[in-house]
């Protein structure tokens, strides 16, 4: 009575089907290369048993509590903790029972799948969450989560990740990756450059970060070449606990690449808490150029995701506060976005600029052909609500006949949600060898090229691009 | 040597295509509720035998006669009347015969099916359409034309039709929905309020059409709280004439939330004639809260239909007038357009706003990530161009995967052509259903979920969301 | 051993599959429709033995190149030419290994198909590229052509073209045209009226542009009506050498309708290099206009291919010039934009306009909907990064149920790369057909009407459009 049929996610049709499944059984049990991701790594340093079900699959996870909410159910109701510490629920059992009472609601979502793959694969829990079974679902998956095989190292090994990179803020003191290379675990989790909270002149605190980024590198953070090189002296702090990447959410895909003297000049209004919207978006999109020369110097890998409008709600965020399922994508213009940016380093071979979109739409008109060209663009996999069967294959459709699939990274599950990981590697693996399957049924691929082209997409890619 | 194949629509691999069938075996005979549409209800208050083939298919079909008018057809020789009153083609036959010969320029087309299957299942006419053909159909679809069984009251009892709604103007005197009341006749049909007309500056005749409101509701509307009282008894009015929504066809998504004193003074200038471009828009913006407002009081279902722009023939407007086929979509920011009114309404689970759109891109970008968390949201189905197989496709494609099912609200036939309102169901469920088979096929859904979700895209969202 | 699939690009599933191959085999032996592309006419002139294999297949193939240099290879490496004269690759062995050892590039995109079908059904090779067959391929290549088999004239009449159109400068002198009618050699190539030179006041050395078509054709280009009737007398010229279209690639798909005084003001300030960014594009968009309403008189066809963002590398363009790649799609307004010229001459059933896009979101939200009411539009095929499996496949889906096929135009291979002609009308061709069969599958089109279908879109749409 498995919920997850094996063949999911490959076609129909029975022979192109048959040449998928034999894909995916020469990709399912490689390594996982996981170069970009939010999962805590305090749970690796501490390395302590997880709360109860609630806490692993319902009140951290935006996927979920989002949909239960669009039907009318407060956040309290999933205890989602409230800005002003006041009441919500506690009882983690009652929450459990809202999300299987509710579990209807993600039929045909990706949420679905990545819950009865963990349920599965991680619990051994075959039934379907129903208000039926909920109660039995809990019992089984909170007694499991007593036991030390459960434990996130446990469970990174289990899992079969080679390597794995958090997102730190650069203030970020990076205790727990400290903590964990004391340990003398041998698990690969590597940081990450995420600089927004002091490149960002209107992120929360500004200022205050600037400061704390003077602190940290003895360097003097007021002035615009001490600003720089305590980046620099951050970034080479991250690459010692294994950081390969920096990585950059701006709510536009915006480049500037300004004279030093404006660049200083626009640093200098932003410490003073005086830049218009316009400056500010200008100081970001000249940020980009900066950390991109950074990367000629240094080698990170540079990420950019932008288009997102975080926050939308303005109850919810004064209520919740961020992060809380209220972020949207917005229409993401790239052309002349990323221009000043690329004439000044999208030449470079030694550069690895990867980006990524929540607008679909540039997938085939505007970044294939920029990643089909540039020698340092590459593409990021499908990002957040494109992450996903019907995203993936979008992505493959409209991005490999320009970009081909040697300007793409192969895949990355971007979450915080630590037991969805072999879960979302597997679609992607799935979704892969379904579109290479096709490929070579319909005569675009030959079938003794599509399993080198499986293990490039599934490990290698990643592997190579982010230098993991 | 019918027309329809019995399978159309259905996936091409056998196996997925049995599981379809079985599902569309289970919908097909379900009642159709038609929540949103412009059907006359003049038909179903006198109950008149339709004039003639002609006029039932070609000349108030705007789908039929901007076909063939883009291949060099003059609007005049199918009957379109001139707004001079000129001459234009009287012969029904001409008029079919013209229809009859250009039949081929519909292959590929949701027209095709929409014709053949009223043929086929209204008329019993199994033969295609062409020149050969054309009198030999027309004259058999005149006689059934002079029989009681095809009067507008019994084709709606034959078609099923469980609930339809009309749609008409906030200073429509409602006068065929009385008749209908009064007939004492059990057909259900509603009216809904669209107050476009007292809403939009730029509405021919707003300022009279505004008088009128006054005159209708004995409310003084030349002042803000009078106009906004009149909108309040209109409503009232509509709703003891079934009316469960409200409908807005706004040339963008813009929403407001003004204070009442800029609100107050923006109506006045608008009274006044004396509004910019960008004032009527804000003034339109702004209203969509208001309405939202009140239907929060009254439990109307607030519909948008945004993003075409009307008219877009200089020469056919002044020739024809409005709704000639001339109406194109426009692309359609939502995001930052709909957040005034929604941090002003959008947490309310007690009230339902439903969104449409003709820019697809936003399917997947905007809308299902909108509709996907906020409590009042929902998505309408594809519309107008959309509505067909691709584009019903696309829109489950797009949307499911953030939005899930229960976030949409079924299927709106939309249509003024009473005859292909079960053609258009009948191709909304073949869809749906080819779309479930396929989840299931593909391991997105289990096969017991299929029929509950084949039910409730085909009959209980549309009832339940319309409240119908 | 064959690289190619006789199957290729036809539906898996074995019964559609069957009924697309029937179709295929109606019409893959028609002859040839190329309306609009870029070869060069100095081959049919001159009929010259092209000069290596490095020369037919690389250096000058812009999607071959950019791909390779995406992953860091020097444009000089492939033989590219600098502007400044500098260094590059001569040795064409070393340039086709290059292309060898990185062929795996291509898995998944179009350049792919269109290599290996011209290896084979040009050349007789059916290995497939690599550093291992390298030499073997290159030699057999290079002898073939040294072969008179292998003469331009030669092969195009095995390509079987019945009729090609080279595009020129609206100032070229049509030197290899006038060669090409003075030889008696029979093969129909014909030119086409692209006057981009002369029409955009951005264009490199514009005044000096318009002096020359003063002294081509007696008139005096510095008046407005000078102007205008020197386009008028080298539309003649162009048509004397058979022209049927006039091609225009803008910016925007803009149009203007201006009066002839502000048209006049507007053409002055742009011989005296004054106008601003604004200006030019609008004197680019009154000129369609103006384009136009001279087809109106002189029968040409009206081609906009607008939307492209020519040499975004700045560093590019300084070191090598134009056309090496780095031309982007950019997002492309209709709506608005085409309703000038709309306004203006849409309603004519005797102009035929045919627009093409780089921004696919524009198919069904505006192109489809233009062209399926306006006399005068036709929408062209698939364009430049599109113009492959999935973009065709796109255009089918996204186009056909708004526009129906007949406001389409067939196939245009758009191409400089001789030898990949016959494989990319054959790519049309398959995925043309592999649509109807879909179409047919699904009970959108009878089976009978197909074939017709598919001989249209392979064949006559494109010679009547373009009148060829």
């Amino acid at each position: 009575m498995s919920q997850l049929d094996d063949d999911r996610l490959f076609p129909t049709e029975p022979a192109v089907r048959r040449m998928a499944r034999d894909l995916y059984e020469g990709v399912k049990d490689l390594p996982i290369i996981s170069p970009h991701g939010h999962t805590d790594p305090r749970w690796f340093a501490e390395n302590e048993l997880f709360p109860d079900p609630a806490q692993l699959f319902v009140t951290p996870d935006h996927y979920v509590f989002r949909m239960l909410h669009s039907q009318g159910i407060p956040l309290e109701a999933m205890g989602v903790p409230r800005e002003d510490g006041g009441k919500t629920e506690q009882d983690p059992r009652k929450i459990w029972r809202l999300f299987a009472e509710n579990f209807y609601l993600f039929r045909g979502t990706p949420s679905r799948i990545w819950v009865e793959h963990a349920f599965q694969e991680v619990f051994g829990v075959v039934k379907r969450l129903s208000l039926d079974t909920a109660d039995e679902i809990y019992d089984h998956i909170a007694d499991c989560l007593t036991q030390d095989a459960f434990r996130p190292r446990a469970l990174f090994e289990r899992f079969n990740i080679e390597a794995i990179s958090t997102t730190e803020s650069a203030i970020d003191d990076l205790r727990w990756h400290k903590m964990i290379r004391d340990s003398g675990w041998q698990g690969k989790v590597v940081t990450a450059y995420r600089p927004d909270a002091v490149i960002d002149p209107e992120f929360d605190g500004f200022t205050a970060n600037i400061a704390t980024l003077g602190d940290m590198t003895g360097e003097d953070t007021t002035t615009w070449t001490g600003y720089l090189a305590a980046h620099r002296l951050r970034r080479e702090v991250f690459k010692s606990f294994g950081a390969t990447s920096s990585d950059h959410g701006h709510p536009t895909a915006r480049t500037e690449d300004l004279s030093q003297e404006v660049a200083a000049a626009l640093f200098d209004k932003a410490l003073r808490g005086a830049c218009s919207a316009e400056e500010a978006d200008a100081f970001r999109g000249h940020m980009l150029t900066e950390m991109a020369r950074m990367s000629l110097d240094d080698g990170l890998v540079l990420q950019i995701h932008p288009g997102s409008f975080r926050n939308h709600s303005k109850d919810i965020m004064a209520r919740f506060g961020r992060d809380k399922g209220y972020d949207i994508p917005t229409q993401t213009n790239y052309v002349s976005a990323l221009k000043p940016l690329l004439d000044a380093v999208g030449a470079r071979p030694d550069l690895t600029v990867i980006l990524f979109t929540l607008d679909e739409t540039s997938y085939a008109r505007e970044l294939a052909p920029l990643a089909g060209v540039y020698p340092a663009l590459k593409l990021g996999p499908p990002w957040w609500f494109h992450d996903s069967y019907e995203g993936m294959m979008r992505f493959r459709e409209m991005a490999t006949e320009t970009a081909g699939f040697y300007n793409t990274v192969g895949f990355n599950d971007d979450t915080r949600a630590f037991c969805s990981i072999p879960a979302r590697h597997d679609v992607a693996r799935r979704v892969d060898c379904a579109f290479l399957a096709t490929l070579v049924a319909t005569g675009r691929l030959a079938k003794d090229e599509a399993p080198d082209v499986a293990y490039d997409l599934s490990y290698r890619l990643a592997k190579d691009a982010y230098k993991l």
